[in-house]
């Protein structure tokens, strides 16, 4: 097989052809599928129904605290819940504060603290002239949507196969405008990167000239494993141990979910950190809220019970992710692969596989997937403001479809990048 | 009976003699009671007890939306729910965001948009020099602690039987400094206060300098009614309707809650503005969050299906609630009445009944009851900064306590309140 960029004009002229009768074939079909967000399937929200059992009079009262789940109270969370959610990550029960439905309502209110009251007694952003925020690309467009609502100057961070570019993060932090660092540093969304143990000791031995300068931990993905195989489970080391090692404490924020575990929307979540830093958290969430959900935390303790039910819990998931996975990859090689239209990864964990066109081919791949009824994550959207200056990476999330879907979604997905790339490749 | 004022030193003092043994069989006693928090009792929260029933694979699918509820999406929350806490306060349901378990993390939520982000394009607050908000006296302490935490002037508005004294409402917002006003127009916290119609349409009719002043309308006990004769079940007009006749439909944010009426801290919540508003606020709500929790929507959806469900569940909670505040009505009359020690409401809805001493006389009362093992809310809590000029006001919350509890503590309470106040009056 010849690759694209050495075929001749006139024989990618009769490959366009081939591929646009194709194109008409699809065009008649008018699909409706969905592979833009991280979204689990009806499958895997099956797995959870335990979670929707009733709740007997007997069990309201709290064991460890021996309050009413059902009242007021135990603003920090129930010490089941945070026994469940440090286990997921392997950090301290004792570092961790129990939150609501959404960790990234957790990022959310961390920025906006550290924007209205300044951390640990440092001037708060907001009377700041400029602040800046270190976002590894490609990475979370949600993450960049907080910082950008924010108004703060987002500055991006190529990844590299071990995380990101930890030269050029020592480099920045030396600028005392520099606030904070989006990571997520196990199957990392949407490359599916873990950090190597240097990547992880680097930024816990960091020296950052501003004092509330803090890492985002976004340990979201921490059991999201794709196979059972142990040498295929990657693991990171403990950042908030790291950090206390190297005398930097306070210098990380780790974050936790259930979300794509349990049920999506009505899982819990948490915050992680140093004690001074979460007596600095409580005393201004003691203002924002009576408490959360205590009843929630509850059921997820009923229905884990500890690590090991977590570790059962998420086998299932992948028993039924691991073939969306590998028919998106299957799907690659069969169709691209020799062709020099694009590269991709192929992750242990996580909910994503990252493609990358040729420069200039990406948005161009996701309208001719729209128009043909398959929907993408918009080109861009995992790059601060939306901007892929090369535009040639795209999301795959191959959560939500049914295998069946996902497998004319990824026809459709492969055939639109080799008519875009011969279209591109003929402009020149 | 000769009031204590009345009284000649001489029989004060006997009457002091009498009171302190009294008290000295107390000491002995080591009381526990709590009538510090607005909590349910165990009693209230088993009448939820259906809301923990199991949910079946079938129900999961919304009836309106045909989203299912245990994945990510509808932001605003589910058409149900929406129409169940419309129905609570009588607005559009079409106004309404669902949220999350706090109404006070939505309130909290709300200030802290117009702080970091500005209303409608307004400038936002954290730019200004300074902020005032308005505080009716006496409030809800977990109001004040929102806006003393974002560092705006607390200006205390005096109380008056029908509301907040308007005239200085009026006057007030004429200061374009002041950019909101907290409100409990039904049943207010502390003092079981409902606004006359009067009131309601001239908040409705403000005019304020600020473009970006707002109500807070805390709308908590809405259909917190004591009793189930009709004309004892108070009602004030919608204020978003008031509003919008008025021609200031962006005037008010008006938040409601079932943490009393399903499970404290594991109810659902919600905010209803008008539509520009909304809009406002789901922009910004669209970057903080995925979602709330639908499951938890679904539950009380399912659980109290309509207005009139809301309705019979209020009256068992008022069968439990009526009891408690009779018990406190009754002691009050029975061991003050026509000494001139105090004053007190009788309040037709709420949680609270707020007792006035005579000056200076309340915290000595908070204290002598402390030192029995009664606790009660601090003194000056229901004022900003936590300080009531005339050290006068006390709030009993009587819905935690068993009735032979809070026979016992209220007990405790007059007799404090007489020995404080005679005290009081021999010092001078």
């Amino acid at each position: 097989m010849i690759p694209y960029d050495q075929m001749t004009r006139e024989d990618l002229l009769k490959e366009k052809e081939s591929l646009v009768s194709a194109y008409k074939k699809y065009e008649k079909m008018e699909l409706s599928l969905n592979m833009a967000r991280g979204k689990p399937s009806v499958e895997q929200l099956d797995l959870s129904m335990g979670m929707l059992a009733p709740i007997s009079h007997d069990e309201v009262i709290d064991v460890d605290s021996g309050m009413d789940v059902r009242n007021y109270g135990v603003l920090e969370g129930l010490e089941g819940a945070k026994k469940l959610l440090a286990s997921m990550v392997s950090c301290d029960p004792n570092s961790v504060i129990v939150c609501g439905n959404s960790s990234l309502n957790v990022m959310y209110d961390q920025i906006a603290r550290g924007f209205s009251f300044g951390y640990l007694g440092e001037k708060p952003w907001s009377k700041l002239k400029k602040v800046k925020w270190l976002c590894p690309v490609p990475g979370y467009d949600r993450h960049f949507s907080i910082t950008e609502h924010f108004g703060f100057e987002m500055i991006p961070i190529p990844m590299n196969s071990d995380g990101p570019d930890m030269d050029l993060v020592e480099e920045y932090v030396k600028d005392d405008s520099v606030k904070g660092i989006w990571c997520v540093p196990k199957y990392s969304n949407p490359e599916g990167i873990v950090y190597s143990e240097e990547v992880v000791k680097r930024f816990a031995n960091l020296k950052p000239a501003a004092k509330d300068f803090r890492i985002f931990w976004d340990n979201a993905y921490a059991v999201h494993y794709l196979y059972d195989e142990i040498e295929k489970q990657d693991q990171i080391p403990d950042i908030l141990l790291e950090c206390k090692k190297a005398g930097n404490p306070n210098l990380v924020f780790e974050f936790m979910s259930t979300s794509k575990i349990s049920f999506s929307g009505s899982g819990i979540s948490g915050v992680a950190s140093s004690p001074e830093n979460k007596k600095d958290i409580i005393s201004s969430m003691t203002v924002q809220t009576i408490g959360y959900d205590k009843v929630n935390q509850l059921r997820h303790i009923k229905f884990f019970k500890d690590a090991a039910g977590i570790r059962e819990h998420m086998k299932k998931h992948a028993k039924i992710l691991r073939p969306k996975f590998l028919c998106v990859i299957n799907t690659l090689e069969r169709d691209l692969s020799g062709k020099n239209v694009g590269t991709w990864n192929n992750p242990n964990g996580g909910y994503f596989i990252t493609f990358r066109t040729i420069p200039n081919v990406a948005s161009k791949v996701v309208s001719m997937c729209f128009a043909l009824g398959v929907t993408l994550t918009g080109a861009g959207a995992p790059f601060p403001y939306g901007q892929d200056p090369k535009d040639s990476v795209i999301r795959i999330a191959p959560s939500f479809p049914t295998l069946e879907e996902l497998q004319t979604a990824m026809d459709v997905f492969t055939l639109c990048v080799r008519l875009a790339t011969i279209d591109e490749i003929l402009k020149k």
